[in-house]
């Protein structure tokens, strides 16, 4: 199963794509997308141009993105929504259905820990796909969420068979 | 010039055509429009889609969306970002300029305070657009949106002339 993991972030929205077999994962590639443009509308255009692209190109059959850690900035908050919106949108106009992790969820699937920081879940990361070259902080985090998803599918399989 | 104004919500997105030429105005149609899914994604996907129908069908020249009031509240906050972006998104897509206008903004043109309550802009919606069918309060808040849209374009004619 090929499975995308997104960041959402206006500025940086970081992604991941891995390839799930049994136990074995693989990547398969990573990248963070920018926005651009004049005013917020064409901003969310080029990153909706820009994932409809990495889609087209990578043809996951899931998807999964971070849950917004709500902060206290109201403005910042509103921003990540505006961002959030795109990298669910995406993925359900490609007819794939989108999973949704909060932050601790995936940094316990992957690190085994809810409070890890970075650094454990980049080398984590690097640790579970061999050989990857990660693009920035925003694709380690989009592996994250791909792998955390990726578990979680093949989760209640495991438990059948136990 | 025909303007669509968008009221953005998640659960429910007012929208509102109307037609300006010179200083008159004209209703065109208006309606809200529900999300519906059983997760955040799907939700989106059926506001876009249906969003984009709406265009298809009115063929507006020009957009203009209600810049959030950004509370106190984070989810309610996340929420009201992620409907909005699908507001901004859509019309970006047919090629539009979208304009953004505060709450206050809206009022002030169309009523001529910017506390105006709900009732007053109902009220001077239905005054500059005779014969109007309202369907509802998030419609009418999109045809203001629509009718402050069609003033600010039209104002700098005005100035040049004057």
């Amino acid at each position: 199963m090929r499975v995308i993991g997104i960041d959402p972030g206006l500025r940086n929205l970081g992604w991941g794509v891995i390839e799930a077999e049994g136990n074995r994962l693989r990547h398969v590639a990573n990248g963070t997308l920018h926005s651009e443009g004049p005013d917020l509308a064409m901003r969310l255009l080029s990153l909706h141009g820009q994932l409809t692209e990495v889609l087209r190109t990578h043809a996951p059959e899931a998807a999964a993105v971070e849950q917004t850690f709500v902060n206290k900035d109201a403005v910042a908050t509103l921003k990540l929504g505006q961002a959030r919106a795109v990298a669910l949108l995406v993925p359900a106009q490609f007819g794939l259905t989108v999973g949704e992790y909060a932050p601790n969820a995936v940094k316990k699937t992957v690190v085994g820990v809810g409070h890890a920081d970075k650094r454990q879940i980049d080398h984590m990361v690097r640790m579970q796909l061999p050989g990857v070259v990660i693009t920035g902080p925003d694709a380690a985090d989009a592996l994250a969420i791909a792998m955390c998803h990726a578990w979680h599918v093949r989760a209640p399989a495991l438990k059948v068979r136990a």
